[in-house]
């Protein structure tokens, strides 16, 4: 199984890309940040996320995709941008038809180090240990997302099918 | 000038299209409320938005698109969703080429009732009135998305076309 965890941002945005089965991470197959410019223009910043998800999306062709979920309680002058932001995250995925996955702040940490309050530092050695990295993941931004796909991973994509086969029952 | 106004939301998103210049307010060219189940992935309602506000662009052919912007300070439990819903209106316009423009609440409000804290029922009434229909509006939902096009007819696109400007001078 291959997922494209997402940590949603305007200005930096983290994409990385893991594989892994439940009970048995693989290997770091890539991760990035998409970067947009404070002072331009909303739609250009949004539109420059929405394509290089898109292609992100094409060239790793991931079964998933996961992304962190944003809550109204985080830094207010920046959580609308971060928030537009997961939606065009969350977009890129399911115009690829392929299953999204939102996740809460603690529950990505708790998945990769066994708190729901770590924090960044400690998220960044647990994906660097889990991976078998020879260095941290540069930049930083880059390890959430890491740690949000591991989270996936961990969880089996076992929320989705459950979800997946409800929805089944229900037509 | 023909201007496609949304007003964003995740369960209904409002949709106007008025034709106008500034100074003169032309007809309403139509308008309709895009829906989503709150009970279904949130995956796909941001991917029912989208296709729906890509074959209104496409069918409809504005100018320009207009887009209430969203407040944290907004019903706490709702304005994740709302920010997410902005975030794919924008796109939708940027994707298309064409400009796309943001207002405050209170902008809008101004604009079509010369007060920026009059309320629903006035908005809807001013847009009925401005635009000379024979009744208001209905679902009420989409009023306010036809007032945010009005903002931007009387506004004449001013301000776009001043940012344009400057992007155009900083390259």
């Amino acid at each position: 199984m291959r997922v494209l965890g997402i940590d949603p941002g305007l200005t930096r945005c983290g994409v990385g890309i893991v594989d892994g089965v439940p009970g048995r991470l693989g290997k770091l197959v890539g991760y990035t940040v998409v970067r947009s410019d404070p002072d331009q223009d909303i739609a250009e910043r949004l539109l420059h996320l929405d394509t290089s998800l898109g292609e992100l999306v094409a060239a790793y062709k991931p079964d998933s995709v996961a992304v962190e979920r944003v809550f109204a309680q985080h830094n207010a002058r920046t959580v609308m941008g971060t928030a537009q932001a997961s939606g065009v995250a969350i977009l890129a995925g399911a115009r690829a038809g392929l299953p999204v996955q939102t996740y809460t702040p603690s529950e990505v940490k708790a998945a990769v180090t066994g708190s729901g309050t770590a924090d960044k530092a400690q998220v960044t050695a647990m994906v660097t240990r889990l991976l078998k990295l020879d260095a941290p993941p540069k930049p930083a931004d880059a390890a959430d997302a890491i740690a949000i796909a591991i989270c996936h991973i961990w969880r089996g994509g076992t929320r989705a099918r459950i979800e997946a086969a409800a929805r089944r029952s229900l037509r």
